[in-house]
């Protein structure tokens, strides 16, 4: 995780890029980029979509890492430790869907 | 992020939630989410957004990791490396966009 | 069409909100409240959205709402007709799509 | 907006395309094209967007129009008038957001 955050830094370093990398300039590429991955599963039942993916696997490791990439660094350059703040959350989480009200249904926790 | 990994896949598969978790569903969770991050940016000046996120950092960090949950487990659930698939598109980023064009602009590569 | 975004403009006015409302920032608030009208789709079958509609009638009416108040209001403050713009682009779009080549097929122009 | 509607509706079921017009996948355009209009806006600052909308408004056009087309047609799939609803919508934001409270400010209703 260090290392590509590494790798991303220097990436965009060389390009100069960090002063257009504010913080909502890059939420709205985190979106932009969640747009295109779902563009791949637009009108496909889950049937199609199971085939598809195996297809096109490397196009949507492509939209995932975008994401990712966006992602990483954002946090990053909040000072966020994204891994900590995910385990964080989690256990929020948790709490939010107990697994006895949980198991097994999709419900919004504000409708358990 | 082996670890953070099994934990996700430890709340779901707790609370049967893998019947739920196709990969569009889990796109769809990716955007809702990263609506849900934007939406701290909104109307916001990046003179603003630099204190707003000093005061909120909590706040954005659950946000972030909501965005990285879904992420991370949709990868996995692709059998997709998603450390190894950022650092493939950085690769082709890299040729995408060449230092000796990009420096210091942020046009896209399509206009560069 | 013209009395709602007299309306519209009304509102926004009355409360000096003009010098928010620049494209990018109405951009941002049309991807947020079209995640807010995702979300009452998200982790549902057909099946189940069908039933859902009709008993959320009133909150997805509020969501397209959101989203329509905003389209409305960044096309004006563009200078561009919005129905216009629409029937344009579907005359585009019959040239895009021949019914010859997409009948019953919701295979992306590129891939026909 | 009738007229457009009769002409969206034609489009539509020459191609045979209801099948898919599911309102989960209709919100999934909608958010999809959102995306694609708030692309036009990524990494620029609001000067830069002044001049920008200007020479690129034709392309702006069709992104709005492709966010209305999907959202008229979703609207007329549920049976909700969308003019209507952005009126009352509009009703309730007065409420939420009196003039008193929000003047030349942006803070969201729950933080007035």
């Amino acid at each position: 995780m260090d290392k590509i955050l590494n790798k991303i830094k220097k990436f965009r370093d060389e390009r100069d890029w960090m002063k257009f990398h504010n913080p909502k300039d890059m939420a709205v590429s985190i979106i932009i980029e969640a747009g295109e991955l779902l563009e791949h599963f637009q009108w496909k039942t889950n049937e199609e979509t199971g085939s598809y993916v195996k297809s096109h696997k490397s196009e949507i490791a492509d939209e995932l890492a975008d994401v990712g990439l966006y992602l990483f660094e954002l946090a990053d350059n909040l000072g966020i430790d994204l891994l900590k703040a995910m385990s964080r959350k989690l256990e929020k989480n948790k709490k939010k869907y107990p697994v006895s009200k949980c198991r097994g249904t999709a419900r919004k926790y504000n409708r358990l």
